[in-house]
């Protein structure tokens, strides 16, 4: 199965919508923070505040991610969302968008890659996943988003390509 | 000397100018940012997204304060920025900011407040400020600002008052 990545366009919203309710793990508040955020980086384009790439796999939007720079840093980078349909994840689509982002951001002379995702249960999946990639967990705060739904932060240093 | 603390208004944003400036610790990009989120926080007022304060002594404008709730969660706010004028440092200011802040999340609810400081030599009696406050350190990312400046994440958990 061939994934392809590419920018994120208007006419993605509604499989991207999808996507985020199909997840499972998003409540009604974050997929409509997730939207207002897509909404702002489409207008933005990959030059904006916040760069949106699509992965499609047999010609169907399967994932997707979105990033931005953090103001007030010469080359730190966040993570604000990043998705993949239930019905095609662990096929490489996850690892292909971060691949892609990491690449997008060493292109722009960025550095590092910052995130913060959630301790509970049905975030293990995606705390492995971001272990597994190489991001090392740099801060923890408790019942950051609820109580018992602590604040884990990963960070991953973004060194230049062997070949650079 | 007493100390009033009272909303910030438009009217204060030149003298906020000069205790941004006069602290040395900003750089111009920074100052900017302060003043737009300043700006924007005058805009929304006290129940809008940044509410901001202004200590007074002596009748004069000697330090400021910008917060904000964090998003997607049920009760973490941010503190932006604390300035207090080189001037008037070491008289109660900026605690008194602190405390006023960490009074005003709590009678809206919030639980905690989470900041991001610098590692620099120059931040070191900021640090300090934070951890004799009852801030405890909950992160760290290695040259975050840019090589040499990395970030230290700081959060206080706001219990309720004892007469609550």
């Amino acid at each position: 199965m061939g994934i392809v990545i590419r920018p994120l366009e208007n006419r993605d919203r509604a499989a991207v919508h999808e996507i985020l309710a199909a997840c499972g793990v998003f409540n009604d508040e974050e997929v409509r923070a997730a939207l207002e955020l897509l909404d702002a980086g489409i207008a933005g384009g990959l030059g904006g505040n916040f760069p949106l790439f699509a992965a499609e796999a047999d010609d169907e939007l399967r994932g997707y991610v979105c990033i931005g720079r953090v103001p007030l840093t010469r080359g730190t980078w966040h993570l604000y969302w990043i998705a993949v349909h239930p019905a095609a994840q662990a096929r490489g689509i996850g690892r292909a968008l971060q691949s892609h982002v990491e690449d997008f951001i060493r292109s722009l002379g960025g550095e590092r890659l910052a995130l913060e995702t959630s301790s509970r249960a049905d975030y293990q999946r995606t705390r492995h996943f971001y272990q597994r990639g190489g991001y090392a967990q740099v801060g923890f705060i408790r019942d950051f988003y609820k109580p018992g739904d602590d604040c884990i932060m990963f960070c991953k240093e973004l060194t230049p390509p062997p070949d650079a």
